[in-house]
């Protein structure tokens, strides 16, 4: 067996996209220019190939029932072996596939994932739901240790479509395996939009999305994919555990929250309804620039306490604004927008452009103008710059990892009476533990992505690469880095992740910032709905008998 | 024993407010003409008196460390043995106080709570947390079964205090026993407001409000206390759960969030970090007429579903209204208000105001225009004696009691589409119960309390009485209306709670609205925390080893 079952577009095994992916000549151009600031080489390695990679025969055989929906082809496997993060890829360029799953299966419905719950429960077989594979926190990879008779990755594409759409009350039911363009492309004909766009996007699910509490494209008020979900469905080892479908309620604990943040360790989300907005036709944007980074955060604290509630509140340090395209380097960029559906947005913006100012902010007044003349100025202007480059990053990444260049990120929040001591302090112990494991001088470079009335959500970059130049030796000063970030973004008071996930590399933070009794008030609940600990072992919570530390391990 | 050991003002034990309490002359009226419509004799039965009551001896001794904390005081004990639903002030008037807790405790610190849970835990006694104690739906009763030693009402009243105000991100750490009017009290010097106003204001508290998930002073966006919660710490029988303090988190499921609507079972809130708002300085308001209810909905609809996110959009049906004093009785009335500290609201009314003239509502422009021009429309106009007489309602509930009426209310929320049906349905099988109970033909009235983008919450009032007029057929027909009440908004759709909670009286309804899955799953994280199942036992979880009923229950 050594044909995909997967019915889309072939992915890139070792890195982001489809297959066939490909840079711009502009897009790779910038990316020289970042390898060259690091004397790095340009990539001209040869990129991975499946017939590299030397697979383990599969230790279990599906039941014979279900064995039509189950791929073993090498394909697949590498596919299914890892997410996205910058170690996954990294492993991928040194040939390594350590735990590649024994199959995936591609169930065509509910009940067939039913179905291989239940055998899996019995044959005491781990299953690791699998969406989009865009998790980059260790979060789909079958790394499940040997308390297991075998591993499938369960990949939920064949769950897909848009079951029922409520313009009334505008909702819809949606299977949990949507990639974001399947389900916008089903809503489209409705006139209605999901509009949750994290940058993975085109490669991520609704039901990734809500296990994994995704951050989207509200930058203000509804930021996570929590605020959106309206009741869920999750086909457990015991069961089906459906939700009310409610706009509000108070009736206990609220069953949808514990989904929420779930990471496939309790059940296979199989369907959602989520709320839907109509499209926005009225737009405001503004692109504003301040001399100093912390004068331009207490511009944002100001908004995010305003109630104005932009859409977009992206504030850039100028090592990220001129990554992304919109400043020189020296100036701090607040990507500012407001949309809506209903009304012209002139007083929003007009106010938030005075509290900007107060704050030193500068504006093209004329450009805001043009913004709200109903033209194309959110997609020409700053933001249209900043929003291309927002979803482009990812596919820049890959010639990066080839070349030896650990190019990663990590996200957090805190409240904003800590915010000015966390960013020193976070840039300080990351400096650090990145002279130490790597030689290098690195500056991290930082935005917000989401901001709210007590405090910012902090996303930092890293670009630095190993002493001698080698991916082998990246990817170890990468597990040390990777620790050190964990340890600085609690310690100083922040979260483990925003809207990440926690997966297995983040695990080290969240034992520190989780009180130990809540997960053993999670693990209890697990036990009722996975009394075999099938589900995704590793990620929250230990499998069986053994720890689980950080991925980015070799064969 | 018999000084009662609480610190305030001596409560109304036989129904709501402090033992003072009176109405003012116009209050009186609009309650005797209520009373007269429903050929109900004016109130002039004595009401209760503490000597009335015998009360068995407490079963239990507490330990000598913690017994000056104490009290087994006639009135602290018939204080606490039950909430502020109809059915328990009815039973004050019956003279009836089936279930008293042996002790009432008034722990001076968090290190008493732990104590005396280790204490209760060891004896196996049942502990109540008991907040301002204005549960309306048995929430804090001591009714708990043959299963326990005894039963002891765990007072939070001196825990009152908010121990830490960060300026910068506008949050609190609030000690769960504090009154609304305490913390906003301690609030005021810092210029700042939590803002939350239950229609129990006056007598709940901030721990009560988070385990309940209490619905607050906005209408729509931030509903619930849930939105205002930053981190909580719960003292459970297993040690304490502590959050993070956090502005937001994709940190695996959140732990606040199983807190939220715990309702004593889980621990004792003993603090919480709650977000803040500077005071208003700016307001709109409006009053809007419609002839027709079902099409005021739709302008509420557009409303919701506009982002325009206004602070007040209570919808008052003809009854409704009239009993709110701002309208004749034909009338639907819709009380709009915006509110901000940042800036003015011309823009958000303006839009509003022809959204609600899209579907037919009439206004007084003046009115409107005057409500922003900074004077005090917002106190004398519809919408202040609209507030005005929602915090005066539980007042005039007291007289109705005593003269045989059944003033009640539930509430719920429902998606858009289902709505109409369910308006109808719920009326229709409510009009059915009462009649079967009492003999009476009886209409709900209906205002809308919250409204997100995707459903209202409808919150319904009955008045009726029973055919004999006596206290006692009035609380048995109490008893089967709850029930057909907590069936019907299930059946059609909505939850058994939007904000009032679930405690004893809405189980059956809980039961059928919750997946059993999630109930044994939280029953197991119930286990962990509280492991020889003490706390509140009744309520959301059954007792060990027997089911609990509904409240009202005679001795």
């Amino acid at each position: 067996m050594t044909e995909s079952l997967s019915r889309r577009a072939p992915r890139r095994f070792w890195g982001w996209g489809n297959a066939d992916a490909a840079l711009s000549p502009r897009e790779q151009a910038t990316v020289n220019s970042m390898l060259a600031a690091l004397d790095a080489p340009l990539d001209d390695r040869p990129v991975p190939q499946v017939g590299e990679f030397k697979l383990p025969a599969p230790r279990v055989a599906p039941p014979v029932a279900l064995a039509p929906m189950f791929s073993a082809a090498p394909l697949d496997r590498l596919n299914h072996s890892a997410g996205k993060s910058w170690a996954d890829c990294a492993r991928m360029w040194l040939r390594q596939a350590p735990t590649p799953p024994d199959w995936v299966a591609y169930p065509d419905d509910e009940q067939a994932v039913a179905d291989i719950l239940d055998w899996a429960s019995a044959a005491k077989v781990a299953v690791i739901p699998y969406g989009g594979g865009s998790s980059v926190c260790g979060g789909v990879e079958a790394a499940v240790g040997s308390g297991y008779a075998g591993a499938v990755s369960l990949d939920l594409e064949r769950l897909n479509r848009v079951l029922e759409v409520d313009p009334v009350s505008r909702a819809a039911r949606i299977q949990g395996g949507a990639l974001g363009p399947e389900l916008e492309a089903q809503l489209k004909p409705h006139g209605l939009t999901l509009r949750h766009f994290p940058q993975s996007f085109e490669f991520s699910t609704l039901g990734g999305w809500i296990v994994t509490r995704s951050g989207g494209h509200y930058a203000t008020q509804h930021t996570h994919i929590d605020d959106f979900v309206e009741a869920t469905r999750l086909v457990t080892p015991r069961g089906v555990l459906q939700s009310r479908r409610l706009p509000g309620s108070g009736a206990g604990p609220a069953p949808d929250r514990l989904v929420l943040g779930s990471e496939g360790t309790l059940g296979v989300l199989t369907e959602a309804w989520v709320r839907l907005q109509a499209p926005p036709r009225f737009r405001a944007s503004a692109a504003v620039q301040f001399a100093d980074f912390l004068q331009a955060t207490e511009a944002v604290r100001a908004i995010a306490q305003s109630g104005l509630a932009p859409s977009n509140c992206r504030l850039l340090d100028p090592r990220e604004a001129l990554f992304a395209g919109v400043a020189d380097g020296r100036r701090t960029v607040l990507v500012l927008g407001f949309e809506s559906a209903d009304h012209p947005l002139q007083a929003w913006m007009q106010r938030a452009l005075e509290l900007v100012a107060d704050h030193g902010g500068q504006f093209d007044a004329q450009a805001v103008e043009r913004s709200m003349a109903g033209g194309d100025e959110h997609r020409s202007g700053a933001a249209g710059a900043w929003r291309d480059a927002f979803l482009r990053m990812p596919y820049w990444r890959d010639p990066a990892v080839g070349a030896g260049v650990i190019l990663d990120t990590f996200e957090t929040a805190v409240t904003w009476d800590r915010f000015a001591a966390f960013y020193q302090g976070v840039k300080a112990d990351l400096a650090r533990a990145i002279h130490a494991a790597t030689g290098q001088q690195s500056e991290l470079s930082c935005r917000f992505t989401h901001v709210y009335a007590d405090g910012p959500a902090p996303y930092f970059t890293i670009a630095t690469r190993a002493a001698d130049g080698s991916v082998a030796s990246a990817l170890a000063a990468w597990r040390d880095i990777k620790q050190a970030a964990n340890a600085a973004v609690v310690a100083h008071g922040g979260t483990i992740t925003h809207h990440h996930a926690v997966g297995r590399d983040h695990r080290s933070g969240y034992e520190r910032e989780v009180d130990p009794l809540f997960r053993q008030m999670l693990a209890a609940a697990k036990q009722v709905a996975d009394p075999h600990a099938v589900l995704n072992p590793g990620v929250l919570f230990d499998p069986a008998g053994r720890a689980v530390g950080i991925t980015g391990a070799l064969g």
